[in-house]
């Protein structure tokens, strides 16, 4: 599984030496053979976006949806670093445009780790000629590209979708589109679809939208959050809706891998509200009830308290009739018409003691509905976040 | 230090079996001798807002902002609970009037404790006749009454301020005006000031907006949140500007002592944002440093990690370049036009060591400021909110 799996495409993983360690830390990748291809991405809506966001964004721009690789590291976040901190964004992509054949605006770039620090550019230019040397089209050479993103993530996350011949591929590190420890959320996307430039960009977002933007761990929008998909064209003519498609399914298991893997977290659920007056509405109140601290910890400890459930829908800004709400934990109805209805305490708390649960809120007032996926808060985030070092 | 300070209040606290043993549960803060004096209400903006808060906002309207007693009780929320649990304060209103020769529109009621359980309404309607029986004016009657509105509260929370003659008393439970574990900030305030409806309604808002209001402790919003103030009269005639100021030291600390004792916390910030575009850009930016798990559990660690500050303000919604921003550890200048300043990371830490931190971040576009009252978050919060039984 990996973002080798489309024709098209060559990947590598190395330690260049950010880390300061063996680590893996630096990755590639790159349409094979190299030659800029569509590409699309979305970003952070942080204000404080890092200098490879910034610079990735221009480059998008700049090209007009075209790029040949992806170069990025893990350990230094590249944000926050001011002017000095774009200038080594370029410089990585002016040296990895230089080994591939590329312009430097056909190269884009990712980082993640600390906030604040200076990205350590001698090691990573360095260490970018033997990446781009090393590159193959293996699954292993996937595998490699996987890990060398990770943070405090505990195991990379890969997948491939074969829809019908139409191959994605994606990788993810980060636990969340709203930030984790070291802050950020990436990932790159591949697919060997025949699809011009603004098509697959309208898939990319439509996908984000339904997956990665559904996912919230503790509410921090990080500054480096970065998706990106280049499409190899060495596969077949697919249409929007098929690519959408694939891509939703794409983005959807990873956004559940980043969910399960999220820092600290036991569990994950699953928020769904219907009934809202409006979709607008139904993703308001997923979200709020999903943020909740109070809600979260109730998730760390399978409690059942449905109040603290109806607190943040009422305070959500949806529209919110309490006599009309009902809460489900799971198959058992906890409260209904906005009150408690009699049931199985013990059958609720087991419906909440799964590794992955499902809470359904109906507002009763419309057709809106949406589903946010969030985790659990309990000791574990608290002992990976106190510290950074 | 109690609601029974300044002249013409009576009070009195005691155990009348809702927490099902001998802890205090029910309070009692009347005008002395009972009858209706100005009273004015600041009420939770959720819209699952509890019973007892809306039969007290529909009270303060049916009888033009005129009070003569405040019924309080803890151990149950006496919210989610549908028709009954509106019956129920109605009951508890029309008793407490019938003891004490009022209108029952002339009597505000607030509960605190769990969501979605009915109240216990036998053992509190048996207990009002000895509750106003009991009632009086010294300083133990305050502290009785401060007492039995406690839930998860370490210890009462009261104050007295006396501003040449002009006398409020206060008393608070809870963890926050957003949220602690048994749901619910509840205050009531005394004055003996000689003042129109209008003018107390007017001071008790300008005071809630820049204290209660300015405190956050895990961003929920209680169905319950409450803040009464009654004025006797007793004492002498006063301005709006000076009743004013002295509501917001009364409620200011009383804020800060909701903070201290707030659920798990180990250590109070006060974080100010200053430079803003305007002040509810400030306002904006404060509070979602403020309610961010991340710095919340940098907080904890002590550990001056100020990229997470300039990612919070860059995602708050405020107008922001990251060129022009600079982050303050107490004396400590930790960032300054959005990069690292070299500083002493060990002073830093020490600045954030304290029981009380202050955090300040400097925007550098124009001159809007404001302040939010917060706490860390740690392992003590999962602990108390993990389970509810």
């Amino acid at each position: 599984m990996s973002v080798t799996a489309p024709r098209g495409f060559a990947a590598s993983g190395m330690a260049c030496g950010i880390k300061g360690d063996d680590r893996l830390d630096l990755a590639l990748v790159a349409a094979d053979p190299p030659r800029p291809v569509p590409a699309a991405g979305t970003f952070t809506t942080n204000r404080a976006a890092a200098a490879p966001v910034q610079l990735s964004r221009s480059h998008l721009a700049a090209s007009a949806g075209r790029a040949g690789a992806v170069v990025l590291n893990s350990g230094c976040a590249n944000a926050a670093t001011g002017a000095p901190g774009l200038a080594d964004a370029g410089a990585t992509c002016a040296a990895a445009a230089a080994e591939l054949g590329l312009a430097p605006e056909e190269v884009l770039v990712c980082s993640t780790g600390l906030i604040g620090n200076p990205l350590p550019i001698r090691p990573l230019l360095a260490g970018l000629r033997s990446l781009v040397a090393a590159r193959g089209s293996e699954r292993e050479d996937g595998d490699l590209a996987a890990r060398a993103i990770m943070t405090t993530d505990t195991h990379d996350k890969q997948v491939v979708i074969d829809a019908d011949g139409l191959v994605v591929g994606g990788m993810a590190k980060g636990a969340g589109m709203l930030a984790p420890n070291m802050a950020t959320m990436l990932a790159v996307l591949t697919t060997d679809a025949v699809v011009s430039q603004a098509e697959l960009a309208a898939a990319l977002r439509a996908a984000v939208t339904t997956t990665f933007n559904e996912l919230t761990v503790d509410g921090c929008t990080s500054t480096n959050d970065t998706v990106l998909v280049l499409a190899s064209g060495a596969g077949r003519q697919v249409g929007r809706q098929q690519l959408t498609e694939a891509l939703t399914a794409a983005c959807g298991d990873l956004a559940f891998q980043l969910a399960e893997d999220a820092e600290g977290t036991t569990r994950v659920a699953r928020i769904v509200v219907t009934g809202a007056a409006s979709d607008a509405d139904a993703r308001r109140a997923a979200r709020r009830t999903a943020e909740s601290n109070l809600v979260k910890t109730s998730l760390y400890g399978a409690d059942p308290y449905w109040g603290r459930i109806v607190s943040e829908l009422g305070s959500s800004g949806a529209a919110f009739d309490i006599d009309k709400v009902s809460v489900r934990y799971g198959k058992v109805l906890a409260c209904r018409d906005g009150v408690e209805m009699a049931h199985d305490r013990a059958a609720a708390a087991a419906e909440l003691s799964g590794r992955v649960v499902e809470i359904v809120c109906d507002l009763g007032l419309g057709d809106g509905s949406a589903s946010v996926l969030t985790c659990d808060l309990g000791h574990g985030y608290i002992d990976e976040n106190m510290r950074t070092s």
